[in-house]
């Protein structure tokens, strides 16, 4: 067993030589129709899966399939890097998002185009784009060179665009298998065009109902207005102690445990924000949260609670005088390490509970399936790894950021993984994911094939 | 010309020469589908319109019809009760509610059937029932007498049920018309099986839309919490200050100008409420508004503010992550005399605006469609003439009640016809009015007549 080092220029000549059939098969993984969320494709999802599996087996590597009870995941494995050299697991997805609306298409969905330097279709980059010059890079390196320069575990799955609903359990299942030095989740983005980043960490979430059930059926306010017990007052007076006027969450020990960035990833960790470009993007300045911390601390450090609905009583055109029955609200809270979810969650239910009016119970269901906060030492290897590819493929430093999304399963499988994980990738916001149009440009698909050759390199020899 | 005073006996007597036929045409009244909502019953309003004002018409009414843009209003008179005589305009309708779903009735809901002592249709008591009763009772003192104890004039509309959207503007061109000494609105009920009551006044009402905009689309909570601008928070937090925690609403001014009772009607007006009753009823005790004042005089005496919807975000099963563009409730006041219903919309708005959050709008609409409260003098002939007329049918004193639901078309009519205004009637809560199953007594129809006659004959007096 021996591990191979390339160089850039190597990997550029590589790639030369295999884009055409490369760009091709990439054509043919785009055009599986994999919609997960859709039971007509339930057979285009499996055909999809079938035709990647045989070909990274064709090209060396050992395919174990999952057989979810949904979609089935591909675990992919290359271990011959030897002891002494890191295991690393990549994580991808080969389903897609619907196509609606398809009139919007420019080309249609699921036969994708080259034009203007980039390619359109569904997946183009998230994540079939992302997937392939990833597995192209790999297969290209283990074809031309008979090895890989680490042990390399990747694992595909079929269901992040519904939730990721069968894979926890098969985690369970494989916990052996999975465990690797470190998790690299290749499905994010750059922080524009020129800069490419590495994402060190993203928030965790809960999310909960809340019910407040009042009379036994909806009355009418004239003849009972002043008297029945109205459930929309309570739901917005106990919402509004949520947060105070700066936008504080008030529930007792809502900051607690929180980690802050030591000295040395502050020096690094870019938490700059445009707020002039924000304004002018979405129509409104960067007010919601803590007024008195900048929105890029906001965002990457700092825990929030939102409402994502509120519900109750007349809501069409026009108006009905009523009293309803039940009010309803949906809180989500985005967490940063190390506040566990649960007790979280717990802490708002008792917040709301406990100001709930004399005489009546407010139900809040906080939902099991919460994800803890990722972040990784800025020293990490596997950071260094990326952040040196990255600089070297776009000739420009990359950035460390922190993601304020979620990506539920990656709290999972770093779990269970064990190792450092990061988040890399080279999306941009307007590459029209989860829309019509979407593409992936045919430059940033090369540099991501140069990129995870260089930083499968640079990690063997760190 | 001279007028005529009938006693109790009289009127039984009369009843029973006239209630087989009478019942009989009542039945037939009962048979027109007028659905004043739906679109294809227009020709079977106007049918049961032109066969109300010919059955008037023939029995020696004067009949006006007003074609509005609407369904037609019968304005019926006979004014020749003489000079000093008092002159009274009685409100009805003969339009109906929809009577889906239809599966639930017994019988078909325009075949009347009378069995158990109840007549069952739609419209059986609102307002057919108490509209027959009326006109059985005018019609057939006047053939029997050749005239009647008052100058009478009525008004029967085909838009009740959709809110009276045409009459307003017909009323305006009708003033000279429609001006009487008293108003008798027939369409409302008793306080309980025995104990008839007459209704000294209804609320006002003034409603409006609350809207609050944010950034210029819904924004995902992940990239965008403690970010972007949540129109929910603001929702709650500006809504949840419009009454505390006794239900008492902050709005400077909102209890300004309200109108208490006289020494002398504190002592006849019922604001008995049975709180257990309530609780067992509706499933919660009567906590809404002010709570350190009784149900009863909150109902009948104090205005109240009210959330009737609110809506924003993700409501759906299940759960979105989503930070929306839009957040928005609707709220409606119900008012008490001396209270002006815009300027309570307009201090309402005012209010919600002041707590807007730095740099948002919000949008308050008050609907221009208001409504006065209404309260009339116990002391007042009109109310004397159905106390007693109620007192002697029952054999038992009618309390005197307030309305805390709103007629709104009764403050318009009560403003054009400058006399007081009276509600009255002899429905009961489990009438079924709206709902399958609607039906009223048929003793309660002969109660009616009764009562009809004896007011005539006792307003004709005092």
């Amino acid at each position: 067993m021996y591990s191979i080092m390339l160089e850039l220029q190597e990997l550029e000549k590589l790639y030369d030589q295999v884009k055409d059939q490369g760009l091709k098969d990439f054509k043919k993984f785009l055009e599986f129709k994999s919609i997960s969320s859709d039971l007509d494709h339930i057979k285009d999802v499996k055909a999809c899966a079938n035709w990647l599996a045989d070909y990274l087996q064709k090209r060396g590597l050992h395919i174990d399939m999952w057989d979810t009870d949904g979609h089935p995941v591909i675990f992919a494995t290359h271990l011959k890097a030897g002891p002494d050299k890191p295991t690393l697991l990549l994580y991808h997805h080969y389903d897609v998002q619907p196509v609606v609306p398809l009139e919007e298409w420019e080309n249609p969905p699921f036969k994708p185009e080259i034009h203007d330097g980039q390619i359109y279709a569904r997946g183009a980059q998230d994540n079939k784009g992302q997937c392939f010059y990833t597995i192209l890079a790999i297969t290209s390196i283990l074809e031309k060179t008979g090895s890989l320069p680490v042990n390399l575990k990747i694992l595909i799955e079929g269901e992040e665009e519904i939730g990721s609903p069968s894979l926890p359990a098969w985690l369970e299942k494989k916990r052996d298998e999975v465990k690797a030095d470190y998790l690299a989740i290749v499905d994010v983005g750059m922080k524009n065009r020129t800069t490419p980043a590495v994402t060190l960490g993203a928030r965790g979430i809960v999310t909960m109902d809340v019910i407040i059930d009042g009379t036994n059926s909806d009355l009418h306010s004239g003849t009972h207005g002043g008297i029945a017990f109205n459930p929309l007052h309570a739901l917005v007076q106990v919402l509004g102690k949520l947060r105070d006027e700066n936008g504080v969450v008030q529930v007792p020990g809502f900051y607690d445990n929180i980690t802050e960035l030591t000295e040395e990833e502050k020096k690094v960790v870019s938490l700059s924000f445009d707020e002039q470009d924000y304004h002018e993007t979405f129509g409104q300045k960067p007010t919601g949260g803590e007024r008195h911390i900048s929105p890029g601390k906001r965002l990457g450090l700092r825990p929030t609670l939102e409402i994502n609905g509120l519900n109750g009583g007349f809501t069409g055109m026009g108006f009905k005088t009523v009293i309803p029955a039940r009010a309803t609200a949906k809180l989500s809270c985005r967490l940063v390490p190390d506040q566990n979810p649960k007790k979280v969650g717990q802490s708002i239910a008792d917040f709301i509970q406990s100001h709930a009016p004399d005489g009546i119970d407010i139900n809040v269901h906080v939902h099991p399936g919460t994800g803890i906060a990722l972040r990784t030492n800025v020293n990490s290897k596997i950071v260094k790894a990326f952040s040196q590819a990255y600089q070297e493929v776009f000739d420009i430093p990359a950035e460390y950021i922190l993601e304020g999304g979620s990506i539920p399963i990656s709290a999972t499988l770093s779990e269970m993984c064990g190792g450092d994980t990061v988040f890399v990738g080279l999306g941009l916001a307007d590459d029209q994911i989860h829309a019509p149009n979407e593409h992936f440009g045919v430059r940033r698909f090369k540099k991501g094939f140069l990129s995870i050759g260089r930083a499968l390199s640079i990690l063997s020899q760190l």
